[in-house]
């Protein structure tokens, strides 16, 4: 049986071999995706991103449990998390209680959990991530978590890989941390305030509102409208083509919160597939997964083209501020050309 | 007067409308920066980075105080802060100390300092700085600090730009702040505990000491000798080729540090000098910015080639999971033949 085969009907080690291939970018790894490829398609990528500190690996975790156990009368559903943050017990970054609770999760079949070695690797981390979900979805995994620390370009590449983009926030991480999030609510689809027990939590929960507010006045409202719509944040509406993000509380250590967290997920999902927004994300994130490819085999091809001797000695020119950078780029495309 | 005879001469406003000129990405700004470039190659490019709430913008903000008006006997040094970082007070996300102590700064002549605007323009924020910092370098100041977050591989890329990179740490942020800092550690020159008046500071010194260990067990000591050889962390050294990163403690609001920091970072420039690392890292730092405008004019390039007709094509068999990422990107440099 061949390793997508293998991969198709569910096998582990076969799925774990393949993600290791592609991690490590072997161009027997993008072969076998290149098969699997048709069988994508059908998952929900939830993207989980938000500072340090704000606990949203365990809010991970309890998101899958609940998955994998939910209430009487739904199937539970196939499970994969994707941790591309540093800080997550599931790449290493760990408290002990995290640990503890994510062997629970790693003895159950339903569940598979891959964490990606951030260091080093950053540059190539978004399309890597991409590649890995699909796997993941050709493979029937039918929940895809990709969590990510949520500071910086590269997790904002992550996080839009995602259907459904969960950002999360807590109390008393302080104004700065606050301030960092402005790119970030962008792409929120749900807001949840984790660690909801503590004090300060309608400060966090009111800064949500009003940086929600600067960020889209009327947020996802231009999409399918010609009209302007003024919805207050985080209350449902009836018009299906409008999401307005929900702001929840969690306690994620207790538990508390998450089946609500689960129902908004589920209601972003209707709502993508209702309004038609699933396929345009879905085109959209396979739009930027390939521009991001194409970059890198760019650069790649033309460092083969290019020679060593001419290189250094457009390196030497510069280092000797005979030329500037931008005049660089252009003798090494052009032979000196102003492009 | 051309607008690069102005910056030369010193004119804050020719200075302010060249940096948008850069910051918005006019041709016009580039080919000045080309002009001033053999101008520039003497600045002390300053890295200071590190997580939100490390009190990093009031350390910056102390330094270049410090570097305004040194002890007698020593001259005062122009300094221009470029901060990268959205929660920094320069760039916004501030508080009202902050604010107030920056108002002395920029009142001072011998000071200039520009903020960039990081939403939206991440991508291509590591170049922006690098032709900035450029043209400080040329408008003769000789301290440039470069502020940044310290997240994510846009941070890491504008820490690699400085000759010395500075991390600083705080007291109680928590384990998960600490793991994040893996990778950062590896570029740190200097490593500084802010908020030192905390309780916990010895297990943040601690923490740092071992991280540091683990990072580079011999740090900086292959680069000029071959022989390994094992230097306690923060120890001072007699051997000029060795650097030891130290970890220093400061209180920024207090100003308690600020000076031994300053020392730091002067025996940090020396030892670059005598041991041919200034000239290394000037190279380097050259090289990865050239590689950076190529890979943005690589793709800029090959866009203007393709026609949209068959670029919607393949996007359509993508969407329609006929092909996958990799193969549309086979498709679109080649007609479908395998690279």
């Amino acid at each position: 049986m061949s390793l997508t085969d293998s991969v198709l009907s569910g096998e582990r080690l076969a799925l774990a071999r393949l993600l290791s291939q592609i991690e490590n970018d072997k161009p027997s790894g993008q072969e076998a995706l290149g098969e699997l490829f048709a069988h994508t398609g059908r998952a929900h990528y939830i993207g989980v991103t938000g500072a340090p500190g704000t606990g949203k690996s365990s809010l991970v975790n309890r998101l899958a449990h609940f998955y994998r156990q939910p209430p009487p009368g739904e199937s539970p559903f196939k499970v994969a998390i994707v941790a591309v943050d540093p800080s997550s017990p599931f790449t290493g970054g760990a408290i002990l209680g995290d640990r503890v609770r994510m062997r629970d999760l790693s003895g159950d079949p339903g569940v598979f959990i891959r964490s990606m070695a951030a260091r080093g690797s950053l540059g190539g981390l978004a399309p890597t991530t991409a590649s890995m979900a699909q796997v993941f979805d050709a493979a029937g995994f039918e929940i895809i978590l990709i969590e990510t620390v949520g500071a910086g370009q590269a997790e904002v590449d992550i996080a839009r890989l995602a259907h459904t983009t969960i950002v999360v926030e807590a109390p008393g991480l302080g104004d700065e941390i606050q301030a960092i999030k402005a790119g970030i609510l962008e792409i929120a689809d749900v807001l949840v305030v984790n660690k909801a027990d503590r004090p300060g939590v309608e400060n966090t929960e009111r800064a949500l509102r009003t940086m929600l507010e600067l960020a889209h006045p009327a947020p996802r409202v231009f999409r399918h409208h010609g009209t302007f719509q003024s919805i207050p944040q985080g209350e449902p509406t009836a018009d299906e083509d409008l999401w307005v993000p929900p702001i929840l509380r969690t306690v994620a250590t207790e538990g508390d919160g998450v089946p609500e967290l689960a129902a908004a997920i589920a209601r972003h999902r209707d709502h993508l597939e209702k309004s038609g927004e699933w396929q345009d994300r879905d085109r959209a994130r396979l739009v930027a997964e390939l521009d991001m490819l194409l970059q890198g085999k760019l650069v790649e091809r033309w460092r083969q083209g290019v020679s060593d001797l001419q290189y250094q000695q457009i390196i030497d020119s510069l280092v000797a501020r005979q030329i500037s950078p931008h005049q660089a780029v252009n003798e090494l495309l052009d032979g000196g050309q102003e492009s």
